[in-house]
């Protein structure tokens, strides 16, 4: 599989972005996923910079973003970004109980998904 | 294709559970979601009990429950379940600068999800 | 998009092919599926003896192949495959009570498959 | 990640759930799935009673039911949902050979199915 | 749904992202998923960025990059981008004949993806 | 979980099978997914030929197709697919950063394909 690329190992243009996403993230280290788009240091200049744009404060707050993070990742069965957003919705306040509703409704709701689809099901708003 | 059971022909059991489903979304018709179901009227009875309990107030509010569900939708690419998502969060007040947000957040982790699976990445919590 | 291969513009030995597949499923025309592998002659013939190989008797019936594959063909929301198992099972005597049964199961483990997935849970057939 | 609520810390409320379960089941012990429900008990409560109702003997067997939830396991690649259903199948008579002929079909049509997504097939029901 | 932020209804930044996203792709027109994006243009214009940077030639060609578009469309099953990527092939000079070499290996892959799941088989390269 | 069909424990057919999958794939062994299929003969001698078939020379090479069969298992998250097809590509000399840029694609059209699902987005190519 491939390597890793280490901060010690970096280039300087992408030990400047791995100085970026440690302090974005308020985070010791490089998570591995940035240090894995370091063989390519455009995509991981231009998804650093994406990251920042989408999660950044909007019209939804961050709380609510990394919810639909943990939620996505549960419904894709990623255990690298399930562990990141489990980790990261927790240092934002939320313990068992809530993330247990999370899971509640994406379990409801990946399961009112394959229905809906296995019976053809036409929208309610049609006509 | 399935036939849906309409309310005019459901027995007394399943047009009992009709009126609790209408009441409880306030809409004026059943969805057809419910519809399709009431062929196997345990089944129905069951999974609109499961939707009370896991879709009510509780830690989470209902407007982020909504949202996940349109996220985990949008995730599995079920159209029937997008159309009713998106117009449940509308009616919660959102608008398509909100929706366009939840979708970025989407789009993003989507993405980074296979990468991350691509790349058989290890957790950053370990060790 | 791509065309399909009719039945009249067909090679030869693609027809040869066709025929084997109207017979091998009793119906007067070649599915779609087919018709848009024909483009590879190869790809066809080896499909459809494989198709042969796996639908046939063997320990498990007919019947429970094909709700397999309306099953996966629900969780994977392939419309076209759908209407093919949904016909395909009604053919072998199912109606609108069964096929709720069967997306009944598919709702309760497509949700459950990711419920267990978002919380990483450990089997319990360990130690 | 969350910690499972152990019979020991159980409820009472909860307690009596899990004592359903296993009676259910036929197990000695509570599979984690339902023990990681339970920091929201009305979840527990009526995920246990939708699985009774779905899994229950109806116009299909029980062996057919757990075929479909193996069957979508694999499709959704949940290593818990496969070790569970891979040991109620053989649980219910199934070896080697009878899931090798399960895991065919699932090959199959997960193959299908994306080929006719990618090629745009029209429905052969149509007109 | 959300409507699209049609060109003569921009914003002046979002105006000149549009005129390089036409540039850029060589089109006449504005695809409809950057119009759709333009809610949010910081998001709009992150992605847009990526996208020139991810398929900007490199050590794999333009040709290659939109074959795995096309794959990884055709494997989600999306249709808006199966018919703009299928698009784009054709553009570089593939037909039906190498769309179906294609579609075959999506189909093949797909399939055996979800065997080696379902059989939970463990790495050939350990040990 | 299934057994392994070892070698040594394999029927005369089955061995002749294995015979050409080593050979055809140049390996010392037979991967796993071959020897958890022998307990069905007939999938295994059907699904072979098929592989060699369809990951032949053609109209694309051989490294374009297993470049797709890494990006459709990237897609799916089959850790044993991708440990396969990263070591078949590294084997016909790609190296870390043209798997990235492999990746980079994968995460790109993952990411599009779920948003232009979750729009609804009409495709640009119609009228």
């Amino acid at each position: 599989m491939s390597r890793l690329v280490e901060e010690s190992a970096a280039t300087p243009e992408v030990q400047a972005i791995y100085a970026e996403i440690k302090a974005g993230f308020g985070l010791p280290f490089v998570p591995n996923l940035f240090k894995a788009m370091a063989h390519h240091p455009g995509y991981l200049r231009s998804s650093w910079d994406r990251v920042k744009t989408i999660m950044g404060q909007g019209r939804l707050d961050r709380r609510t973003k990394e919810i639909i993070a943990l939620a996505v990742s549960a419904t894709n069965g990623c255990e690298y970004c399930i562990d990141a957003h489990d980790a990261a919705v927790r240092g934002l306040g939320l313990g068992d109980p809530e993330i247990a509703e999370i899971m509640a409704v994406v379990d409801l709701f990946n399961g009112f998904n394959r229905l809906a689809e296995g019976l053809r099901l036409e929208s309610d708003l049609k006509a």
